[in-house]
């Protein structure tokens, strides 16, 4: 089973029998093997009640045809491709386009990208990002992709009227219509609304998925389909990793184990902070969006019971071998504070010889005749090595090459984990409450009706006290 | 004065009157009112006795001459620019390029860059993505520039004797020499033994400034003035803030109360995170070179007594309005053991208007009549109140606008505050003893001579326990 494995998920780091005081001992999980059998029972039940709808995304045959023949149109029409979406309705995307595509996707020539459109994922509203965002497209051949569940979200609203505003007044409103695709809930919300009004296809997204587990829906597949990734693949991996779920046996269960092993390290041995070091550069942008699922997931005031606990841990986005030169100094002597978890890769697709030159100069000589790709994975071997002798625990994530399939389960073995640690926290892990004191003060600010309480609350706050601004 | 700043950090929010318990009193900050003064001897002592240069930076106008020659021959002979440099040697590079030049820069017409190359970081060893640089890059047009203060980093070494192999085997010996500049020690070091033997041009980095702390040294000033940055406004913006770091009274001086601050953050009140969120796209990657600035100075084993301490606090990066999608859930709801340093820009260059249109629909009706600036702002504005409601710490950075000058005040400020910090700390913040552990694992197992023992040590190191591994 290894051998075909799409990962394996390698705990050995986080042994006491490795790393001493700081690491986990197996008794520990023993004694949570019980709770996990639990957490495992809970998340199969919201399943089977349809509470949580991510597990089931992997078979969806007739959203895959629906989705792959708009995705040709698109290809076929447009030269750009914007998706205008944030959080939940972006990182997927950017994630699955940083895996699969070519490094430097938008900068190759046309040709080279099999004529398919240059993707743009911005992800936020700052102005000056956004106007030259229209300094690289053409409008006239663009397609913009509105992700939103609700449409209620700001960010995608304003983004969507500035740059419809800008279609119309340069093809008429008529033609301008042509220029967007809607992915949005089927049966409610304002931009559904909209796109009905206005005639634009739309795409699904189920009311029991959450946007930080949409990646599969028709959110992430979309852009995936038009910029050539083969969604095909990727929910296949998926769906195979789907089935390494079944056993509620922890060590059977590689979502089931990384729940305990991080619940475990987080409140018994005070490991706040987890961070995801992805040893390949392609893999980068998957610690973004595991940062989401796993802080917005985890991060609650309230457990089932309504009592405050305050928990969480918070996730950290690393790059190795990158930084082994910016954050590894702290990772080795820091407070013991923080697991890794590592993303690897067993092989990668080129293979760069590093040639004998300059013998003589002793930084160089013991390098020739090795390949990059040898150097690469004797720094991240030594690192592991090296993370153990000092203590820190590691987990590592181990994929055999990057592909859709292997990608497909990675981000549903991740979403797996997340389910189950909420069950351990005895959270929801499926709700956002804390962000809404924030949008609703920015409603106040805008002026929408039904937050006149929070604009004068805003009003009322206390003004900065200048002596505590101090200026250079 | 408040005015003309470049700059105005902001402590409003990190006082118990303003945010509770959580927070820090005024009484805090002057009790530590001595020790501050010390660490601010202390470090102009460094600074007087040449052990530290960073602060002297901003005023050699022959380098800036220097640099500027160069650049323009860059300019004049090449279409392409690659930096081979890792971590220090990257990290402000990058952080430049993003706040100072076009968001889309690489993606532009050639004319619309004024003619100026293409700009690569690759900051890396990755095959895959170092392979794929050279689908975007034209060998025969491109420059690269290797900075490394000793030549001995191997991943600058590796990438180095790769590329110039590719480019004698295209251009020939001697010709390929044309296509390297080297940045690096002006005394020792095999970098500058190889320079010297091919006949590169090399700029200076001074002996007493380490990678984290030399954007202002020829390592950033290259790349920025290559890309039509204004080198000259940045030092300046660099220059005016270390005025502000000539009172010993901390609430006078914007580094040195944010040193303060920040420690008593974390050493009284359980901070050991701090995110910096940057509410403006541009700003983004100054949170990946001020987290290597931050954990790499700070984050250490041992006080000054050789004494174990284990300290630094973990930086992690985040931007907003994003990641109010995907972190805020948890900076508002999860545990108290954060202080979030916001950067904030008053102005931004353009403006976007958002239109009326769907009046009848709830979600965007509101936004009618607005600007995107002024939700972005208003976001950021109830971000900071609600932070404050739940009691969670937050500095503010706020430039007027991002330019060379504000730019270069931040990076300077942020690198004072750190040698401050590490005063406070008791700790060595220019050195990383940390690192050589892994490093020496790789040498090991590479075969470097001398590493032997590393390479015996590595290879009796205990074999992973299959039943530690799951796979999916």
């Amino acid at each position: 089973m290894a051998k075909d494995a799409l990962l394996r998920y390698d705990f050995n780091g986080v042994f006491t029998d490795r790393i001493g005081e700081e690491g986990i001992k197996i008794e520990d999980l023993e004694e949570l093997a019980p709770r996990l059998k639990t957490a495992h029972e809970r998340v199969n039940l919201l399943r089977s009640e349809g509470k949580i709808g991510f597990f089931d995304l992997p078979y969806d045959d007739e959203l895959v045809a629906q989705v792959e023949i708009l995705a040709a149109d698109v290809v076929r029409k447009f030269d750009h491709f914007v998706v205008i979406g944030i959080g939940g309705s972006a990182l997927g995307n950017i994630a699955l386009h940083s895996a699969l595509n070519h490094p430097y996707y938008n900068e190759l020539p046309r040709k080279e990208r099999g004529k398919r459109p240059t993707m743009h994922f911005p992800d936020n509203i700052d102005p000056d990002r956004l106007a030259a965002l229209l300094d690289v497209i053409d409008l006239k051949k663009t397609v913009f992709n509105f992700i939103s569940k609700s449409g209620d979200t700001a960010e995608g609203m304003a983004t969507f009227l500035w740059v419809r505003q800008l279609l119309i007044k340069k093809l008429g409103a008529k033609k301008a219509r042509g220029h967007f695709i809607a992915t949005t809930d089927t049966e409610r919300g304002s931009l559904r609304e909209i796109a009905l009004k206005e005639g634009y296809p739309m795409l699904p997204i189920p009311a029991n998925v959450g946007g930080r587990f949409s990646v599969f829906t028709a959110v992430g597949l979309l852009s995936a389909a038009v910029s050539g990734i083969d969604i095909r693949a990727l929910l296949h991996g998926a769906a195979l990793a789907n089935r390494s779920f079944a056993p509620s046996d922890y060590r059977k269960n590689p979502a089931l184990a990384g729940a305990g092993i991080h619940y475990l390290l987080h409140t018994r041995r005070g490991k706040n902070i987890q961070i995801m070091m992805s040893y390949s550069h392609r893999l980068k942008d998957v610690a973004d969006w595991f940062r989401q699922l796993w802080a917005e997931s985890l991060g609650k005031q309230k457990d089932r019971q309504g009592r405050d606990v305050f928990v969480g841990q918070t996730p950290c986005k690393s790059v190795g071998v990158t930084d082994q030169h910016s954050q590894m100094q702290l990772y080795m002597e820091g407070p013991f504070d923080k697991v890794i978890t590592l993303l690897t890769v067993d092989e990668f697709e080129n293979e760069l010889k590093i040639p004998k030159a300059f013998p003589s100069v002793d930084s160089a000589g013991y390098l020739g005749g090795h390949t990059i790709n040898e150097l690469f994975h004797a720094e991240q071997a030594a690192s592991e090595l090296a993370l153990a002798q000092k203590g820190r625990p590691v987990c590592a994530i181990r994929l055999p090459a990057v592909t859709p399939e292997t990608v497909g389960a990675l981000l549903m073995m991740l979403e797996a984990q997340t389910a189950y640690a909420g069950e351990l926290y005895d959270i929801n892990a499926f709700d956002q409450p804390g962000v809404e004191l924030g949008k609703h003060f920015a409603y106040g600010i805008l002026g929408r009706t039904g937050f006149e309480d929070k604009a004068r609350e805003f009003n009322k706050a206390p003004k900065p006290d200048k002596s505590r601004i101090i200026c250079a």
